[in-house]
């Protein structure tokens, strides 16, 4: 049934256009976008808003995502062994570290963080869980990169998040050496002024990087005067990392 | 398009139905579930798994929710207004209530929970944000209920989460009479023993309730020696409400 799988698909491709940007379109919108004609868009969006998945505005008449994506995504959550085996190991490192702890899976060419510990102080923080992260300039997406099976891919342009964001493929596949041969990856104001990362692989019961735990903080606790991670906070990374990896059944770690 | 907008139906339906429950189901148990032929079942979950949308175990071949799902949920939190708005007002009632607060909305004859602020203490307490609730067993519930201008519906029997759950249609409706009275909800160990929650309101530009905010804590810190809440508290879940309310711009609160 092709027709049937490409209506799928179609709907698919809505709810991503809605979830980017700014997330409230008009029927036009939404076709014009995705080439689809009116009428075709019409009826998947009120198939969409009929399950819960899109609403509509009672005022503009503009669709949005819908309150039932909200419950299949924490679904999700509730069924991922990643997650689920790392949360025990992120608390104690977020602890021991002092800093903010974040988990992160590929999707889509970004990592999708998919636990976040808060760094242990009173400060205000924003959960990152859901959130997509740029491969190329956070320490977790270097680790996915790094040793990725091939399915992690990068876009084609390295867009600059912040003035020391690596931009030059090149550059970034020596740095992706690097990590594979080091074990664990670092990040220094490459996402954000101020903030440094350090991550290491988590590998799943086949033996692949199935994703990657790390802290991240104000770069003056992270780094040493001259740039480089403090030992300590890499040895309780890769520990971490090391223990979710063997709960998961990895092979060797 | 009506082969198409039922195939939407249907990816939908698979989406629910491993949403439910233990989370991991083969295709033969996706198909007898949802009435639809084996093959049929597999074109929708082969589709699915393409988007993002489930993910297959390469050793049980089952299939579970995937990853994509959680973007699309935490992306449903950044345009949803009443979590928007409401952001603002719950940390300064958790503050000064010193509980936890939940904000919840109406979805599929339950509560779902939009934002979670943890109660100002050092325990450990897990975010309960995208979780579905009880509508007669908790005070966010019995105020979408009480308020409801039709949508929000029970379901057919009322299932005892503890020793003092109202499970009688006739006790519930007397008690939601109350509600709609006094302007405000308590529920009182009917979820969990030791707890207690008083919540309150929040109507949208339309005037009609959109949501509610409350308070939940521990039994003896909410109500007094009587079982009847603390003056203060439901004040200022009431004041919570009426801000909300105001920002969202409701004609009156």
């Amino acid at each position: 049934m092709p027709g049937a799988v490409q209506s799928v698909e179609r709907a698919a491709a809505i709810l991503r256009l809605l979830a980017a940007g700014q997330g409230r379109l008009g029927v036009a919108e939404v076709a014009s976008t995705l080439g689809l004609a009116k009428s075709t868009a019409h009826g998947l969006l009120r198939t969409l808003e009929q399950v819960g998945f899109v609403e509509q505005s009672t005022t503009t008449g503009k669709y949005q995502l819908g309150a039932a994506l909200l419950h299949l995504g924490t679904s999700y959550l509730d069924v991922n062994e990643l997650r689920s085996r790392a949360i025990n190991w992120a608390d104690p490192l977020a602890s021991r570290s002092g800093e903010a702890v974040r988990i992160g899976t590929p999707l889509d060419g970004r990592v999708l963080v998919v636990h976040h510990v808060f760094r242990p102080d009173d400060s205000l923080q924003v959960l990152d869980v859901g959130a997509l992260l740029p491969l190329h300039a956070t320490a977790l997406g270097k680790v996915l990169l790094a040793f990725s099976a091939g399915g992690t891919t990068l876009p084609d342009a390295l867009e600059a998040y912040a003035a020391r964001t690596i931009t030059s493929r090149r550059a970034l596949g020596r740095v992706l050496g690097e990590v594979r041969e080091h074990g664990w990856a670092l990040e220094v104001e490459e996402g954000t002024a101020g903030e440094a990362g350090v991550a290491a692989p988590i590998r799943g019961s086949g033996g692949l990087v199935v994703g990657a735990i790390g802290i991240r903080g104000a770069v003056e606790r992270v780094c040493d005067g001259s740039g480089h991670p403090h030992a300590r906070l890499v040895t309780l990374v890769r520990d971490a990392a090391r223990n979710v990896s063997r709960d998961l059944g990895a092979p060797r770690w």
